[in-house]
């Protein structure tokens, strides 16, 4: 092992302050392919050692920080999902899908700091693949290949992030994003104003307790790191750092700012000041007088975006959860201009996960917070065109495993069972032998469009049959007997009342379409 | 480089013959972490050597195989998938999801040659993972894996193979599969044939042209392989080759048998007689009297389940499409049982691509054959299950892309337009300085649920805005102007007629849903 090890040490001395690639992209010798050609080599020798292990150690479960989701939470998450796409089809979007994975390269240089979360595919020849780490940039590259200039769109589809899962609080590796964007060059803050419209639509029909969105804007931050003396080459890391108030205290993201990133502890304080202030329309309308901050061109511009975006809400009746906050952040490098997020604000909103319930005391519930977020990326899209034209676009994405977590949590709590299938009614019998009839009546049922189920067995019990109506909410079953054949009728019971009645065969798919109709 | 090169041949000689793995994971001094260390450490400097390039190369295109879906592609995936979905649920299925990737173990050894189209991730440290190569054997591990033993269940999500992609063919890397599977312990041939009946109902309501349901079963195979001499442990190499058989001419596929693998000229000359053969619940009762055949158990019991099966298909009315065939193999490694496939017949069905409308002459299209497949996989769950408990299972998968294909070419054809959004009224003006006044309504309208839309710019051109509405489908306009807001009443205009109403603003919401209720 010594031998790899000095090689290794040796090569990586001989890096330092070494970035220009050459054209042969070689360096002291070695080039890029005798590289693959190691990895390949030590990756081989990896998989002899550890490789042929898997057979005894077989493990039955899903990737880290992923999760399947049973019936009884697919009937939520439908829920969830039409909730949203219905708000975006009232909002006029079209729908698009993209592949799961894109060129690495598209991926490249886009999410800042965030990009060590991203999940590559393994060279096996061919492309350099990642996949997808959010459904913007898909987007936006999607828009410069097709030579997209307007359209209003929504996404929804998973995403994929090595970050630490914390799937009590709703985070996982693979998770769902609900993405409404408007692409465009219309006149200002209207489009901007329509998402934070549709961000209120949403958190108040899922009825998920109180919540907030808080809004910035890009250029304020901006305004406001060059007014308090930071660096420009320092403002996205410094702007990163900011991001961390809603997870750490202001003390903290202080030391973060002062001893790791190295900025002045007078720049930091006076960043603590403004990062404090919240409001309205009169916060933004103050802070464009304000001595300092009025100093810079960029905090202004943003300052009055965020007064006219203001009026629109009030228009779309929105303002009353609507708060400007100096301390939203918002980590992603792409953001151009105004931001926003969507926080629930209700004490005791705790998600639901298999830990929490074994044995963690209430108490310890925190809030799932962050619920949706988003805002104006401009520069996006020219950032894939060839020629860098560029189409201004602003959007929001529903962060939706959290709000699953809290719907589950209340369909836990709920005395009204999920039904996980829309059987209208079970084809049973209590004799024996007329399996054959049973399929002949299901055949006529679902040939006219009736939900209808059988047990697949030749002779079960009546009472297995009825029970199993009992446990998966089945309304009706339609019940064969040699005497109901003779007479040409099905005795038709409802499972809630026991009542029955004989009804013509040929008046049944009528009786049960009028007993299920209101379904 | 020499010490590096030195390095990596001295372990692989060291290597050769070693294949007992240690329970410290080690060999001679290296260790899997070391390993690891290694690779990222080369692995970076290959970044630093070639990682700045990306920018002047770069390519603006979606992963090889795969496509975007456009909103007039994602109407008619939408209205394929709604077809689907009720079929599933008319049949009583609940549906699951799983994560788009697996341990890399979990698809270990359930496909056969197939296992090298796996996409696996990069090594980033932590578990080793792949894509998912098919929906069923992600729900063979969430049944072991929740010991779920009796379960009908529907799925519908992207899968992953690195194929040689056939885009013009509807062939693609990143492809949805549509599986419906029925799991449990039940009466022969019941749960079978009800999932024949579900491809029989797709595909007439697809209405996608005529179509046959091709039936066999593994153990007819397997025991014709048996009497026609093949040895045992070529069972599985020669079922993939005859499962070629749709795509090559018996001649070739005789070749590959006798050439490649090794099979005897007599033995392969016997399978071809039998894989010629082709009929009903009859051709099972003749080769239950084949004096060759009825040699093997095996055969025997997969003849009486396919009379079996087509006596249930006639209750179910739908043996007029379904074809006994001893030449259909399927590739996969976990079928035990009845094995079927759904093939459209009709000629000159041929996808839509850019590729072929780009002068690829129409003679050359060709039937995109194989839109369903399936069958019964007994030991399947067994794999997963720690003390190998069996759950038996059958199901089948609706190969959508192709159906995407058919649908896209008969829009293109068709002159009725595919509508993207389903807007029901655009707020709109003929005047200036009426922005607010158009938001003000929009926000009602919103409010009361009704799907609407407004130009984003402050004195948009009345003519702009109906040539939308003409352009996207909006069926109905409101019209506001400086004369209507003093009367309180709103301009109505149906966009086909060009008819105009006047309509006072309490009674707009009620006019709106009365002239789009039929929609």
């Amino acid at each position: 092992m010594n031998v790899l090890g000095m090689f290794c040490v040796r090569a990586r001395c001989g890096l330092v302050g070494f970035r220009t690639a050459t054209s042969l992209r070689s360096f002291a010798g070695i080039t890029v392919d005798q590289i693959d050609e190691e990895v390949a080599k030590l990756l081989e020798l990896k998989a002899q050692l550890g490789g042929d292990d898997g057979k005894h150690q077989f493990v039955l479960k899903t990737a880290k920080g992923t999760r399947d989701y049973n019936p009884k939470q697919m009937a939520i998450r439908e829920k969830v999902f039409n909730t949203i796409i219905s708000c975006f089809k009232r909002h006029g979007a079209e729908t698009i899908d993209t592949p799961v994975f894109e060129l690495k390269e598209t991926l490249t240089g886009k999410y800042g700091e965030d990009s060590k979360l991203i999940y590559d595919l393994k060279d096996q020849g061919g492309e350099l693949l990642s996949l997808r780490y959010d459904l913007t940039v898909p987007f936006a590259r999607y828009l410069a290949m097709n030579k997209i200039t307007n359209i209003k769109r929504y996404h929804i589809a998973k995403v994929y992030r090595r970050d630490n899962p914390a799937m009590t609080r709703g985070r996982y590796r693979e998770f769902y994003q609900c993405d409404f964007d408007i692409a465009g060059q219309y006149d200002a803050m209207i489009p901007d104003a329509e998402c934070l419209k549709i961000v209120h639509e949403i958190l108040s029909e899922l009825d998920l307790g109180d919540f907030r969105i808080k809004v910035n804007d890009r250029r304020i931050l901006d305004g406001m790191f060059a007014v308090c003396g930071v660096p420009d080459d320092k403002f996205r890391t410094i702007c990163s750092t900011v991001d961390k108030l809603d997870k750490m205290p202001w003390e903290d993201v202080k030391k973060e700012m002062v001893n790791e990133k190295g900025l002045s502890e007078e720049a930091a304080d006076q960043i603590g000041e403004y990062v404090s202030m919240q409001g309205g329309m009169d916060l933004a309308e103050r802070l464009l007088q304000d001595q300092k901050m009025s100093q810079s061109k960029q905090a202004c511009a943003g300052l009055s975006d965020i007064k006219l975006l203001f009026s629109y809400l009030q228009l779309f009746q929105v303002t009353d959860k609507v708060v400007f906050d100096l301390s939203l952040a918002r980590g992603l490098d792409y953001y151009t201009g105004v931001i926003y997020e969507g926080v629930l604000t209700q004490a005791g909103v705790a998600p639901v996960s298999t830990e929490a319930q074994n044995g963690a005391p209430a108490e310890e519930s925190v809030s799932v917070g962050s619920v949706a977020g988003g805002g104006r990326y401009d520069g996006l899209v020219g950032m894939f065109d060839p020629k860098s034209r560029k189409v201004p676009c602003v959007g929001v994405s529903i962060g939706i495993e959290r709000i699953f977590s809290i719907m589950e949590q209340k369909a836990e709590a709920s005395a009204e069972k999920v039904r996980t299938t829309e059987v209208q009614v079970m084809v049973a019998s209590a004799q024996k032998n007329l399996l054959e009839e049973r399929l002949k009546l299901l055949t006529e049922l679902w040939n006219a469009g009736i939900k209808a189920e059988v047990m697949y067995k030749k002779n079960p019990k009546l009472l297995s049959q009825l029970q199993h109506c009992e446990e998966s909410g089945i309304p009706l079953v339609a019940i064969l007997g040699e005497q109901e054949l003779k007479d040409g009728v099905v005795k038709l019971r409802v499972v809630a009342t026991r009542e029955e009645v004989d009804i013509s065969r040929a008046d049944l798919i009528g009786e049960i379409r009028r007993r299920t109709s209101e379904a």
